[in-house]
């Protein structure tokens, strides 16, 4: 395996999405891994998140050799490879849109600044709101959106809006210039083909919780 | 395909998680859909969702025979077959640990109860909190955890409290009887094989965002 070419690695657009967020998983491990450890087995990750070892070593695959039989992984060395894979191995300049409790709870999320993101505006309509600071974010009004995306060069938006106005918003942050929108709005938006978006649809997390309860048999 | 059996069928812990993701989304564009239509064919359905029509058919196809040719499927059917596989033909009684902004956002989050989860009580180790009622849910102590979830037969927990308390909350939401819990905390729980539990990572969301937009080509 340490022969593989790097042209006969999969287009990163072809690998299945289920692969792609197991490396976030993987990250987060083997960051918290890291404080105790220097380096970890496919079957320990693996046992950690509840997967196999051979789930853990296909997925790392894709991406090309990791490990050495006998030692295991080097953290720190796939830590850095599965950030350089995300993307999140720089900085990126991230815009809240919406500061109700959702936003308010996201500018305050500690999870984003370690892995990489850096909220660096965020926008409301409510004129209570803005000029102000909200967990250390300035807080523009909506009609600024354009201006301070361009100025601030930011990158990504989270969209926090009510699901009425979640569309508008999103093309608003599509005109200047983001490349990416992380939506909480419960609606689906349609947004032109170079820009990515994912929703997160909270009850959508309780259902995949209800699903496994409910197919769960006494002797599980 | 009408004649295919009931025993023909996966058993549902066979079925792929991101099948049962899929169906979450399947649920949410219809609840859209039946607001004008009654009937969609697997083409729109999927369009809507940038999935085409054969992994709508077959995603279905895990859980039972659905839709007809040159009608399509019914919508209202079809949304009660799949909150019916989910498990959300019924009301999930749900506590929500930790009220900081994370958890004060998730208790004023309307698409949860518009898909059939009831948030019932909340607990916060602040006293201020305690006895008041944020959004409408009255906030109890933690340390009435086990009462108040016994006696209001509470069956999932939700996890919004800093990471390093979330092991112990979540442990004291087993031993008072509940069946699963979402985790927005951003640790890995151990917990007993007959809980079911889903860690929500929100800077997972992002990383997958990032991956999107770094592995985007210019003529995407």
């Amino acid at each position: 395996m340490s022969n593989r070419r790097k042209n006969e690695l999969v287009d990163p657009k072809e690998v299945p999405k289920a692969v792609v967020s197991r490396l976030s998983l993987y990250l987060r491990e083997l960051q918290h891994l890291r404080l105790n450890e220097s380096t970890v087995s496919s079957g320990t990750l693996g046992q950690k998140l509840g997967f196999s070892d051979a789930q853990v070593r296909r997925d790392l695959a894709y991406f090309g050799h990791f490990g050495q039989p006998g030692v295991g992984y080097r953290i720190d060395e796939l830590i850095d490879a599965i950030r350089r894979i995300l993307g999140t191995d720089r900085k990126w300049r991230v815009a809240m849109v919406g500061v109700g409790n959702l936003g308010r709870a996201l500018l305050g999320y500690r999870g984003f600044s370690s892995q990489g993101f850096t909220i660096v505006a965020a926008f409301d309509v409510d004129s209570s709101k803005v000029g102000r600071l909200v967990e250390g974010v300035q807080v523009y009004s909506l009609g600024e959106l354009e201006l301070v995306v361009r100025e601030k060069q930011i990158e990504l938006g989270l969209l926090a809006v009510p699901g009425k106005n979640a569309q508008q918003a999103a093309d608003r942050l599509v005109q200047a210039g983001v490349s990416g929108i992380l939506n909480f709005a419960p609606v689906t938006l349609n947004l032109p083909d170079n820009v990515s978006h994912i929703g997160v649809d909270l009850a959508t997390e309780l259902e995949q919780l209800c699903f496994s309860v409910a197919n769960r048999t006494p002797e599980d």
